[in-house]
């Protein structure tokens, strides 16, 4: 709630000196940043280990592979740690500042600094926000909001309507997960953002059909399920990705769009591979199209990064020399489905319906014995198991500060090169706004 | 003991088609390779973190991070194994093959393939082997032997005599480790050497005194102390690297050196973080001997990589948020020394001359019971507490298979930006040396 502190002034000049002086930079058009939350290089490169088919043979780069251009270092200014969380990262990459842990689009001296995504509305673009979290969580809301503290959600839900740059709403398209902090007993945002020309929408469905230039959409109370176990119904990444583009592209002074893998972090928090590479999918089909919409045009750059690496992940554990996606790819459901399941029916077999390996007499017990327990006592034995027949290492369940990959498309894709603070990324897009 | 496959015909031709079609490319005179074995992205950030002084506040760019261009995928060619050894990287990196796990110098059919040294001097250049391993040991010896399996220590030791090219020697400095591999009962080399116009040096005093253009230099029976433990008689990396780059430079027609960082690995295996610490500073330092060379002349491209990761390494664990590098700077012995020491004296308080730490009395009390065990017992436990003040994540003994970073410096270092197989690097080189 600092947004009566934000002036007009804070958005009528680029905060930063010039940092660019390149003949060859050129001004931007349209932006498109897409985070990877937690997405380190284990996890990239455990992506393209899983899209190859073989044990054996070369694999095939990703599409993250073919446009990494450079790394960045993501530790906060947190007094009492120097592994970054989500919000001082997103602030660092939507406000060129790096801030305490917690902090919102707030600096150090707990300042409101502007985002990038408000200096794209200040100069006349549209602008989006598309995530697979409620649309109001941290990495999200650095770009949109200002708050001493991440956990102020409903505040934060609220200045996504109320906050306003030269008199427009700040952000014209929101896409992912939420209802349960937009439709409130004390405030029903909702209504007031239809009664203010926005569309409302709640499913794949309505979402393709609805033609609103102004959408909010929300698929889910909280965050939607993750994209192994998505229903039809519910939107894919690529999807709200497709469908934000398709709106902020009418704005002829072009746009500026977020896209946030969000659960690729919370799947590593958990240790779960199997979630890792869900929401890896989702990404990397989010990222394709950006790429395919920035292609054969020369106004916009498109930059896929990550906040931080999560839970220590790496490729092979235990020594063991071989690392098994293919463990992780006959596996149709998220471990948490699975033991909801197995709960439901306290029926081992049921097992057999969501994941192709064959377990050893112990671990079906270790199962079998969760099932007097807790729904979360399942899901814990299931992921310690897959991770052992997949080899899957982890060392933490928080964050680890190992720096994180940049990848970038299109116009000055050459300013994101070699290796930088991740506030570097913030103050180059200051820079290259158009 | 391939060397009598090897035809001059091999080396007459660089072995790939044109892959650099760019007009700004140009060819090198001299080319310095740095290979930090086991170097993953985990390290060099903690190097990072170690550098910095504090724990807060903005972190200055190592040496590495100014000159960071791009990432390298590890992965070799093994059908048993998809997470590389030491040797089958050090020949994809030398080669342009990627091969089986063990192989040196060979490809998948265990054919002789030419390295980049061996192309080197066959161009008419000077060449050189500097590490901190034995100097046949596996990643040295895949630039300059071809083996079907790393394990021929011996075998690879006469090859680097016996095996010539264009009437030449095939290496004109070697500095590092090995006696016990090159003064044999079976064959004493370092005589064989001697008669052939060789220097030989065991020290510090000798390696600065000496001027024999060519050099053999041992300074240990097999690997070197690690940096942190070395006594002052005995070299450092960037010594060893700057008395190679003072021969090798007298060659007009340039050079090629390869430099080997090799025990930040062995580090990595033990889960030792002061000893990969230690030998980090060790490359670091080695990393700078050679750009300062590289500074101020136009022919020179130098290098730095690493073969893999090691350890599944992690900055931070167990949800600290806190990665600890005082810790690990209070700390002068390897845990090796430190625990040799123990076992020597009995007496816990000779601990207080390695290590700034206050332990806890349980801690205490876990070393103590190790003292009546043997001294691998008393590094462990100490590896255990020192990890575990420091906040080091670990996940395996053995390597892992996340990308790892290049770094380079000079003409054509464009050229090893982006993200590229391990084998493109050797391709590439193929195409620019002169």
């Amino acid at each position: 709630m600092l947004h009566s502190t934000i002036q007009k002034k804070d958005y009528r000049l680029n905060p930063f000196h010039p940092i660019i002086k390149n003949n060859r930079t050129k001004k931007v058009k349209n932006v498109i940043v897409l985070i990877g939350d937690g997405m380190g290089f284990s996890y990239t490169t455990g992506l393209r280990y899983f899209n190859h088919d073989s044990q054996k043979g070369f694999m095939n780069p990703t599409i993250f592979d073919q446009y990494f251009v450079g790394s960045q270092s993501t530790y906060s200014l947190d007094t009492e740690s120097n592994i970054t969380d989500s919000a001082a990262a997103g602030t660092a990459l939507s406000t060129g500042y790096k801030t305490y842990n917690g902090a919102l689009g707030v600096n150090m001296d707990k300042q409101v600094v502007p985002t990038v995504l408000e200096y794209a509305k200040f100069r006349g673009k549209s602008t989006g926000l598309v995530g697979t979290s409620q649309i109001n969580h941290a990495t999200l809301a650095a770009f949109a909001a200002h708050n001493e503290s991440r956990d102020q959600y409903d505040q934060i839900a609220d200045d996504y309507l109320d906050e306003q740059i030269e008199g427009k709403h700040k952000i014209d398209v929101m896409l992912g997960g939420g209802t349960s902090y937009f439709c409130r007993k004390d405030r029903n945002l909702i209504e007031e953002f239809v009664k203010n020309q926005f569309g409302y929408v709640t499913n794949l469905q309505e979402l393709v059909t609805n033609k609103n230039e102004k959408l909010i959409g929300l698929f889910a109370p909280i965050e939607l399920p993750k994209q192994i176990d998505r229903d039809p119904s519910v939107p894919s990444l690529p999807q709200m990705t497709k469908a934000a583009l398709q709106r902020l592209q009418q704005n002829p002074n072009g746009f500026f769009l977020l896209v946030e893998g969000s659960q690729i972090d919370w799947a590593g928090h958990d240790n779960d591979i199997v979630g890792v590479m869900s929401e890896l999918k989702d990404f990397e089909a989010a990222f394709q199209e950006a790429i395919h919409f920035a292609s054969n045009r020369e106004d916009t750059i498109v930059i896929a990064t990550a906040d931080h690496s999560t839970g220590g992940m790496s490729i092979d554990r235990n020594d063991n020399y071989k690392w098994n996606p293919s463990v992780i790819k006959s596996i149709t459901s998220t471990p948490f489905v699975m033991a909801t399941r197995l709960h439901e029916t306290k029926d081992m077999t049921t097992l057999r319906q969501h994941m192709d390996v064959t377990l050893q007499e112990e671990d079906v017990k270790t199962i079998q014995s969760t099932l007097e327990m807790e729904v979360e006592d399942t899901r814990q034995a299931l992921i310690n198991i897959i991770n052992h027949y997949s080899s899957t290492g982890w060392t933490t369940k928080g964050h680890t500060g190992e720096d994180v990959p940049i990848y970038a498309f299109g116009l000055n894709r050459h300013l994101f090169s070699g290796r930088m603070e991740n506030s570097e990324i913030a103050k180059i897009l200051f820079q290259i706004i158009d």
